[in-house]
């Protein structure tokens, strides 16, 4: 995640860039840069966070230009300052690009432009990029369109780019492969951007750039569109319809709805390059570094607060299944404020999605004094967190804005699943053939979160029931348990309902109390090898009149025939269900509040990164 | 806790005997016996299990007498078997005792007898106090009032006993210190209980035994009451005014409130002869046996479910504070389904009131199979969880009736307290003047639980200001936050409010949005470690207008200040703490649940012990 905007035309560019940006940062708000090209020369500013920052520095300096790009960073390669800002200018200083995305092979391409006398200022795969670009050019003698194409036929990854280059000041050229870009067409103008939120006010008129496609526009009003197989496109242009709010939330109602239908995206970019199916290896930033340590480590204490804790509860399941080493889950504000017990023998990971959670911070320091290695698990490159631990693993989220995390867990999850993975192999506690099963499966969970996701009518419909509820059980056992944790804390957070998780078993020492034909009790059942148990589970709940919904495995007709709603999501890995099983959660949670009239994105009393004790 | 029951008069005692302890099983039901005499001969009959088993077995034989004595157990030295079961027999036959309550010296004692020449049959300290009585008898050549009186100045603990003399068969002789007993006045008749129940039909006339107090009854109706100092009393015949379950209660509305009560009563009796502040030890039954194991532990998993799960939260911040070893509580049922991380290096502390919850017998059945050492904490002796163990320390909190457990919780947390200290202790991981300072202060837990009961009134005045409340958080911080997740149980169990328990500091990741003017709060406060931290929960609860009731240290002004409602309880050692704590949450509980007129003993849906997985 990062937006991209960009401008040709008889205008100044620098006003359309800027407000551009400002529309774009719920993109990323790590750094910001423009470029713009007057009389063959670049007018280039890059500052370190938010939009507001650049735009204080760009304004003491010359700005003038009717041609230029820009950039508003959320970081995923080298921590955010000025440096690693975009954009990023090729080594002659002829072409400059800003780019979103992730290019997976940046560092053998790196090591190669390093031979042939590249020199590099930042740590990002994006100026990789442009000098590739750049050789291409100058070793193929073609035209700056070709060399982008052949360049990108080399790259492997993700990406969406505009590139300028200060011989033309005609012509912008921008490409996509698996990152959004749409064109606004003006008269004799264009506009490029992540989505239409910077070019709405100017027309109404876009193209959105298909997968593998590249666009060449012209002040001249010229617009052509090739694959990068070489084969001429004809644009297809389209009226928006939508206004400025809705684009920004990518046509959905709300960010947090939004954040969750990206979590099939955002799982694939968590996995991307760090692991293979096929060749059946696992690569997590950091771990290789630190392997000794962590083979050797006695104990692993995850500390963590809110939905973090409960993705914490989960690396538990995971990491004492997969690689048998002993695992304490703790609330971070609880840790720091005992003598817990840490030793330079023990692993410390922690998570969180901002980076930036006091408790958990000072949780860490905590563990650093007692000489643990720490391990973090963040979603916020550059964040606090990120700093302050010895190694760790990026979620590759993107910007989460809904203040009840999603896609957050999801990737958490993910990296846990990982983690566990990767030192299990290691440690030679699982088998290969095991191994590559489960990758192979996590390969395929986005496409399983997809057809979940289709579920979102029905899900609906139960929201609809039990809107009015004043309380809500959530019952699970094994890696579903945090799931129910989970599920449950969606509801509070934005419903204001009252809802609590339970390990199913547990609910007849007490919680069974509080059942009556007014309890919804969501039971999540889909583990294979604890299905008798659940199947009980349900029947206690159903002797005292209680609303059974529950999370089965597609065709379970066994809980289908107790349950009062049953939603079937996709078979899948036990150990990965829970990357299934909590999206119907955060669903019917929406729903709910949503039918209630609650602020879904901005729930009341709460923040999205809480950075007090 | 125990039953006793005896008559002198004009009838047959045998069905007054039997009436009177299928009245008293309430006090325990491991066990029960009768004995009559009849023309010089005893008959004695004796069953292992509920008075039914007993009745079923005596009536087969001869029952004849109009003299008897008859008793329930509940077990606290020797499993319950036949032999351990009462009444118990001197050596030459001629003395049979029954007996409610502890002889600490009873080691000692039995060691001198056994020079003497005298032979034990059962593992019971009553049977020592029997012999004893009768050496006394022989050697000083005096009336066995004499001998008695002479014996229990010996003796260190509590009782209630009742002593039938087979030469004598116009008598019988009692004595009280710590039990109560109860002397029914007939004409020309007398009845001996634990309690008037037994009674009640027959005479509405009796006299309350005071403390140290013995009292001897004849079947000429002469009855004579003496000091253990030898000084005579006046017997004050008072008319009871209760029905038979208010008796059985012992004058409280309902068993829960009255086990609420005992807790003074029951904490003392589960630290008797276990340590000592004064000498500075601990003796925890199990443990010298098993103390290099115990030492030499790398990890203790602790086991439970429902509220003796709490109490396992709770043993994992004092064994980790105290005694320097990682600790890990799981739920019993989740740690079995799993395929957890066991080893012979570990200890896995099982807790359980009724020891036989099945998830828990589970659990522990798998980790013998790791090799682990197993150590129980439970309240009913034999229990199948006691017997599966290899180590363990009993509660001895007496039966409790009430589904929702009180005074099972405080004393697993004395029992987890005094186990802490005692591996600290060995491990030299603390002080010895502050490990005396934790035994000083714990001996006066008792007192200041009397003090804190004292509040009931106000808390009965802040039920009535919350029992229609829908929904209830508990705070709490460091050894508190397992008081919050037990006080939200209690209030689940009997009231079905829906309430849940927090680490405080994790409220503002969630759960802080459920908070409005609808909302109470309760925040235990008590923990002067954390002061200024509590402070600033409250102050987040109150700017959302949630309702605050707090627990705190006598003279916490400023709370006092914050809070809607301050519940002021006597200061103690933090880690003890949750002892006082816990005592208000109860309270709030059972007058909510009472206002709301729900079945307090017995709450809906749920068993006091929970056989099933």
């Amino acid at each position: 995640m990062c937006g991209i905007v960009g401008y040709v035309g008889p205008r100044e560019a620098y006003p359309i860039l800027i407000k551009g940006l400002q529309r774009l940062e719920y993109r990323g708000y790590d750094s910001a840069g423009v470029i713009m090209l007057q009389s063959g020369d670049f007018n280039l500013y890059k500052k370190a966070g938010k939009v507001k920052n650049l735009q204080q520095y760009a304004e003491e300096h010359d700005i003038l230009g009717n041609i230029g790009i820009g950039h508003t960073r959320w970081a995923t390669h080298g921590v955010p300052n000025d440096t690693n800002a975009h954009p990023h200018v090729s080594n002659s200083g002829r072409f400059a690009i800003i780019h979103n995305g992730i290019i997976e092979n940046y560092a053998s391409l790196k090591e190669q432009l390093k031979k042939r006398g590249y020199t590099f200022h930042s740590d990002t795969d994006t100026e990789v990029l442009i000098n590739l670009i750049e050789e291409v050019q100058k070793q193929e003698q073609v035209a700056l369109e070709d060399a982008v194409r052949i360049a990108l036929n080399e790259v492997v990854g993700a990406y969406a780019i505009v590139i300028i280059d200060r011989e033309d000041s005609d012509c912008l050229i921008a490409a996509r492969k698996g990152s959004p870009l749409v064109v606004g067409v003006g008269k004799d103008e264009f506009f490029i951007a992540s989505d239409a939120s910077p070019i709405i006010e100017y027309t109404k008129n876009v193209v959105y750039l298909d997968d593998q496609e590249y666009v060449v526009v012209n002040r001249n009003g010229r617009m052509q569109i090739r694959t990068l197989g070489n084969i001429e496109k004809t644009p297809f242009i389209e009226e928006l319809e939508m206004d400025l709010e809705a684009i920004e939330k990518g046509g959905f109602d709300h960010f947090m709805l939004k954040e969750i239908y990206e979590q099939p995206k955002v799982i694939a970019d968590a996995v991307r390059g760090r692991m293979s199916a096929e060749e059946g290896w696992i690569r997590l930033g950091g771990v290789s570094e630190y392997i000794n340590r962590i083979n050797q480590a006695k104990r692993f204490i995850i500390t963590a607060c809110g939905t973090s804790y409960h993705a914490g509860l989960l690396g538990e399941y995971l990491l004492e299944e997969l690689s048998r080493v002993p695992v304490e889950v703790e609330y971070a504000s609880e840790f720091r404020y005992r003598n817990p017990i840490i030793t330079e023998n023990d692993v410390v990971l922690a998570i969180s999605q901002s980076g930036e959670t006091a408790d958990t911070l000072a949780a860490i320091e905590l563990a650093k004094e007692r000489q643990a290695l720490i391990y973090g698990i963040c979603n916020v490159i550059g964040s606090s967190i990120a700093r302050a631990t010895h190694a760790g693993s990026y979620t590759h989220a993107g910007p989460e804005i809904g203040v009840a995390s999603t896609k957050a867990f999801s990737t958490q999850v993910v990296i846990l699943t990982l983690l566990s993975l990767q030192i299990a192999q290691h440690k030679g506690t699982i088998s290969t053939s095991y191994l590559r099963q489960v990758l192979y499966e996590l390969k395929n969970i986005p496409e399983k979160i997809k057809q979940t996701l289709k579920l979102d009518k029905q899900i609906q419909e139960i929201a609809a029931k039990f809107k009015d509820a004043s309380n809500f059980l959530y019952l699970g056992r094994g890696v579903n348990f945090p799931v129910a944790l989970e599920g449950a804390l969606k509801l509070k957070e934005i419903s204001y309902i009252h809802a609590e998780g339970y390990p199913a078993a547990e609910m007849k020492h007490g919680p069974i109390a509080l059942i009556d034909d007014q309890m919804p009790v969501v039971v999540l059942a889909t583990n294979a090898s604890a299905h008798d148990k659940i199947v009980s589970n349900i029947q206690e709940v159903k002797a005292r009149n209680g609303k059974v919904i529950a999370v089965v495995n597609e065709g379970d007709l066994e809980i289908a025939s107790l349950a009062d709603y049953t939603i079937e999501i996709p078979v899948t890995e036990e150990i990965l269900s829970p990357l299934l099983t909590v999206v119907p959660l955060q669903l019917l949670s929406y729903h709910i509040a949503l039918m209630r009239g609650t602020n879904v994105d901005q729930p009341r009393n709460l923040a999205k990164s809480v950075t007090v004790e």
